[in-house]
């Protein structure tokens, strides 16, 4: 891991973007704090950290205030990261079942997700192996938010994991929601009544998968990108509760 | 409306029993506060409120630390209030197809549930005028809990209830969805996932028919009493952002 810039921002938080081998990432870490601060990995969808900047940094400043360290690194086939034949053809698919205003075959969004979360998981766990390499990060940590599979995925596979928010997003593959039943820690998930790209009942059926014995729904009103600012600062307080 | 006992609680609140008529209350006030606080109606099953005390007095605590005051009534047809013969034949009905194992007809629920909501709203709403007659208590009010019929009347009917924090219990007339999408005050609905005496999807299809702009349903792990104590610290911050 190798610090490639450093920046304070305005409210005490330090940013600083790294290189893990090839992959982009970013750390915000609590100017001020004194001991080793417990961290959240901030998923987010597999548009590029760039434009999900402004979003990410927000997340990291809140979860500074209370406390946190935060980071994310980029997606395999987003970004500056070189494209990736399989997942391009997978979201031309998508794009043209849409467009055409047909359903969304199981094997479009197995071919969308099921590459992405065999790559990415394995990356973010070597994010974590480096980020608690770090002395002013201790644990536990937190996932959140970003493509569902992934954090499924890691937190039936990574026991570092404590607790984690999800955003119950669309397309996810079927083989997701028995993985789901393995998922054991507290769970704190985010649904958008009004998801126009989402399938409410999937998303309440991925709910139902899940076998930990915490878990919350969260749902409100609006659409993809409405969360509103009370339903963040909940996410919020459940991160307090279960990595403090 | 007379006080007939007052009582100073541990925790600096004032409990006052009152009676409105023959029905008898209870108000519970922040003993320190200097200027009017805002007011929550605290709903209840019907129960007795002698049964149901040791809930409504712990939500009764927390809001007042909140600085709210709080107040609920019996309801016709329970505790000490005299019987009533119409309720009591459904009840027997609806304990006699609960035995038997037969599902509940809506000529049961309608017969549980219609007459209750008739003549408790108006006993609500004439409470409500006897206690914003007090000079400690101003507005704004919030309604929470409790037959979540008597919620959804209430929000409709009486425009002095700003927000209302509902729990999805079972046992709601068909006319009540109808009825819900006439609300359009500020919503936070408590849903406990694995509630042996609810229907799952009777209680999701409620909240998809309530008309109002801001709407949450907060889902949780566990049976009818088993809401967790987070989930009553979100409820309470609820009321927070919209009475305060």
């Amino acid at each position: 891991m190798h610090f490639t810039s450093e920046q304070r921002l305005d409210d005490d938080v330090l940013e600083r973007e790294f290189t893990l081998g090839e992959i982009p990432g970013i750390l915000w870490t609590p100017a001020s704090a004194s001991a080793p601060v417990p961290l959240i990995l901030l998923g987010h969808p597999p548009l590029g950290l760039r434009k999900m900047y402004p979003r990410l940094v927000g997340r990291a400043q809140h979860s500074a205030a209370e406390g946190f360290a935060t980071a994310t690194i980029e997606l395999p086939g987003s970004g500056d990261r070189p494209r990736w034949a399989a997942v391009e053809q997978a979201r031309a698919d998508l794009r043209q079942a849409m467009e055409a205003g047909e359903p969304v075959s199981d094997e479009i969004v197995d071919a969308l997700i099921l590459p992405l979360v065999e790559k990415a998981v394995p990356e973010w766990q070597a994010a974590l192996d480096a980020l608690l390499a770090l002395p002013e990060i201790g644990g536990p940590v937190g996932y959140s938010g970003g493509v569902i599979s992934i954090g499924i995925r890691l937190a039936v596979v990574e026991p570092r994991i404590a607790a984690a928010g999800l955003f119950a997003g669309s397309f996810v593959p079927r083989a997701m929601f028995e993985e789901a039943r393995q998922v054991t820690i507290p769970l704190h998930v985010l649904l958008q009544w009004d998801d126009e790209g989402n399938d409410r009942q999937a998303a309440l059926d991925l709910f139902d998968a899940f076998g930990s014995k915490e878990k919350s729904l969260h749902a409100n009103m609006g659409g993809h990108t409405g969360v509103p600012q009370f339903a963040g600062d909940a996410a919020a307080q459940f991160f307090t509760r279960h990595l403090k």
